[in-house]
């Protein structure tokens, strides 16, 4: 059913020049469907910040509107703000099992776990929510149970790629439902939804098996070693290939490292690793066994400071110690930034006598996201009318859109948009109309947007130069100087060596306030700018550095 | 003639488990020779810091026995530290003409310029110092005029590497001289010291020409198009070849950024660069030219801030404005670290509408680093007795070393070491004996080594959650609290937002004050100690935040 002159609306709140944190909006009349809510690392220049959410200010202002928030897979760039949402608008919750399983154990931790707003869904099914259905199909992906969404609308069919690869050879289910694909695209697609992350690069992504046929080859190369593979504890299909070469190769495996324990028993609750009975011991149980019996499958891939491979190397695990002989392996890439942090862990693992097996030596990881070739593969089946390339920055999207011109798609059609542009489409054709609140919101510890531009600013100052105190004690009434000036300093220079500068410091301000005359003295924010100023220029003059100058002026009654 | 008894002492002061900061020392007797003296970029967790040199300790207490500093090439990781050391010695400089002409830009900046202390070589001489005597040898790298280095010493020959890659076709000049290391290594090589960058990486880097033929064809594929292209400002067979196809193509050649304009004129009086006469134009005559008539090579390609790529994506730029319809080509690989600038001024630039080629889309740079076949050449041409792997982390290192094993070497003949460790050899054999002081000196702003892990711990503990200060007015001899406690803070919270926090804390630490008896109240460091320990709990428990806290009691006269 069309309502007279309604529009479709498109609405990226995230994901779009920017990598994580994604989330799309589809409105139409009173209808608002939400697809995926993730989370975002912070940026090098945001300090001291844990992780960055997206602005709900649309949803909380129309959330009488929301019929669902429809999740396409269990990475936290696609789920790790939904426990953020739900502090605002009680949503139901659309999902595969999977997807929904791992999500619960995020909720339980924020105490935002409603059982009854959780629906699962599986690959092919149907499900209606006001004027639009939304049908689920199977992809692959670096974790189990993604789907694309088939999102019909009044207007037309809108295809979300969600994450995705082709992989003929997947290690559970089957490979993505191209036929599916195919049909909806021979009815007719209104507009796609693609995901950019891997549109620089050229060709296809090698299937999961690859990585599967390497660590077997690696098992059987090292027979007398102690192994230990380091992953991302979502890559479940991973997990299932390194615990088949254990289970061949008579090894006992232990997990280590908290996510991947909660990862590992959640898909296997669930049904998503096949674990042979008696396989899995207690890191207690190390002890009891010789290496050559023993897989350890860990966290700390990227090199996380607190993850378990990371505290092995600083020997802060309490139970698990990196022994000579091990042979360890890094199966996954490095997520850009972190590359410094996981050539530390390299480093530290030779260092106590390991064998590291990385992936500029083997090819001990694949990526989950399509390349050139596939993102053409869902081009060509679905022939949409309009594209709108997601996830990525400016540059993936922009090189999608070319990918997509080179398949003779009209560039007009390509909609190359910001976080809350509003994509509108209505019978005639399509246009990015209007804007919508839309941008970061930075979490530090239990705060949720109290850190801002002033707050990140000043700590960027801080962490450049450190700070200087000067503490007058000043009789108000007179502007008399009764203490001081006292100086401290954090950060800033090594004090005991460099009592020159900071006696200095006193007397520039101690002469730039014999300077000025009693009218001034009383006006304390001139004050407090004449000391800044004063110091500014004798700090940098000395140093070439800017530390943030507090000038503290107390009242003292003499 | 040996010395009865003398043992040659091989110790590297830098360069070895960290990247850059690359300097060697070889003694003999009573004689050192330096080679190399650069400096290192800071990591991450270095707040504020500009640059890292070397711990120049051991070569201040020795100063006496130095007989030289030999340069291997221009690079700043081998250079960059030479003004800092000439602080403390004073000692003749040997090196190639475009080393020395780079390096003399760099020490008048610093006024340790000291002209008759230079003494420029050519590949192929032999220099004499002392015991030593030293022979430069032509290689290839990313900088023209580079050289390894045949340092003859009583004991037997030592070959330092250099930065070296093997070019069959390289720009200017020859190729690496391979008959002079078989020469060499045919009468016998103690030992080898070898650079160890690329040593993960298989196969042979590329010449430097096919950048040159990827370079060309964009060129002639881009006929109407303005062409820019950012490389390293020292990379002067780039910058020749990029001259080369402006020249065929009738195109005016602009100079953009400090370090570019810099480079490019010394290399250029120094006879390193042919440039065509009237091909150079200034910055202010772009406007004459259609864009097709132009290509500006500019710095920037790591994205660095105060670039001249950079400041033309923001606007910044006084002369140059990037315009839809540029080429602009990146010719560089990101170094680790770098990738996110990177990706900010490839987004940026695209956002202007300008076309980006780069490194993930076309082959428009190569290494400048020998990878696992050229490394292997040298080591079968020269067959040294002992090898020291230098110039990378320590799984650069430990990869070397099995590399060099698995070509026959006696493992026990190659060693891993740590800055600051003496390699001793004699007749008989060689070992690791002893240690010199080495390691890191920071270098921020004017201050050099007056930042150190205090002052680092603080930057830090500011960056994460900024500081909170609590001023009390006490009278000191009653105890009684006068004024406060007002507390003021810096990169903590959003303040407006944060009353509720704010008062709460004046209200705990008021409290916690209350609660004590008047003697303790005399005693300030635990009345300080109190008020920090009440703060960081209360804080916590709100915040899940630790900031500085900073008690100030101002002893108030009432």
């Amino acid at each position: 059913m069309t309502l007279k002159n309604s529009k479709l609306k498109i609405i990226p709140l995230g994901g779009l020049n920017e990598i994580g944190k994604n989330i799309t909006v589809f409105e139409y009349g009173n209808d608002i469907l939400i697809v995926d809510c993730g989370l975002a690392f912070p940026e090098d220049d945001m300090f001291g910040i844990d992780l960055v959410i997206p602005d709900f200010s649309y949803l909380i202002a129309n959330k009488n509107k929301i019929r669902a928030l429809i999740l396409t897979h269990g990475h936290e760039d696609h789920i790790g703000a939904v426990s953020y949402l739900l502090r605002h608008v009680k949503v139901p919750i659309y999902g595969t099992k999977l997807t929904l399983g791992l999500l619960k154990n995020k909720l339980r931790e924020h105490n935002v776990y409603y059982p009854d707003m959780h629906f699962c869904v599986s690959a092919g099914q149907i499900v209606k929510f006001g004027t639009f259905s939304v049908e689920f199909i199977r992809t692959n992906h670096s974790i189990a149970d993604s789907v694309a969404l088939a999102i019909n609308t009044p207007l037309g069919m809108v295809v979300h790629s969600g994450d995705f690869k082709v992989d003929y050879t997947p290690i559970e289910g089957k490979p993505i439902d191209l036929q599916r694909f195919a049909e909806i695209g021979k009815r007719g697609v209104l507009l796609f939804l693609c995901e950019s992350t891997n549109v620089e690069s050229k060709g296809y992504t090698l299937s999961e098996k690859t990585v599967g046929d390497i660590l077997e080859r690696i098992f059987e190369e090292s027979p007398k070693q102690r192994l230990m593979i380091a992953t991302f504890s979502s890559n479940i299909h991973r997990i299932q290939q390194i615990i088949n070469s254990a289970f061949k190769h008579r090894r006992k495996v232990v997990i280590a490292g908290r996510s991947m324990i909660s990862a590992v028993r959640t898909a296997a609750e669930l049904g998503y690793l096949n674990i042979p009975s008696n396989i899995l011991i207690e890191t207690a149980q190390i002890k009891n066994y010789p290496p050559e019996r023993l897989v350890i499958i860990t966290t700390g891939s990227q090199g996380e400071e607190m993850s378990a491979l990371a505290r092995m190397v600083s020997h802060d695990h309490k139970q698990i110690e990196v022994l000579p002989g091990d042979k360890i392996i890094i199966s996954a890439s490095s997520i850009p930034g972190n590359e410094k942090a996981i050539s530390k862990v390299i480093d530290g693992l030779l260092k106590l006598g390991a064998e590291v097996v990385y992936e500029k030596l083997m090819e001990v990881h694949v990526s989950g996201h399509a390349k050139q070739e596939e993102i053409k593969l869902l081009h060509v089946l679905l022939k949409p009318k309009y594209l709108m390339p997601v996830h990525g920055e400016y540059r993936h999207l922009k090189k999608h859109k070319d990918l997509a011109v080179s398949l003779g798609m009209d560039k007009r059609n390509v909609f190359l948009m910001n976080i809350g542009d509003v994509l509108e489409i209505d019978k005639k054709d399509a246009r990015i109309n209007g804007i919508v609140p839309a941008g970061q919101v930075l979490v530090d510890g239990l705060g949720i947007g109290d850190v801002g531009n002033v707050v990140l600013r000043d700590r960027k100052i801080l962490a450049e130069d450190g700070l200087m105190i000067v503490i007058l004690g000043v009789q108000r009434d007179t502007g008399l100087l009764v203490t001081g000036p006292d100086v401290i300093t954090r950060g800033f220079v090594y004090v005991k060596e460099s009592e020159y500068l900071i006696s200095g410091a006193k007397r520039v301000v101690a002469q730039a306030l014999d300077n000025v005359d009693g009218n001034i003295r009383e006006q304390w924010l001139m004050v407090k700018a004449l000391i800044r100023d004063t110091l500014n220029r004798y700090l940098w003059q000395n140093t070439k550095r800017r530390p943030m100058i507090l000038p503290i002026l107390v009242d003292v009654q003499s």
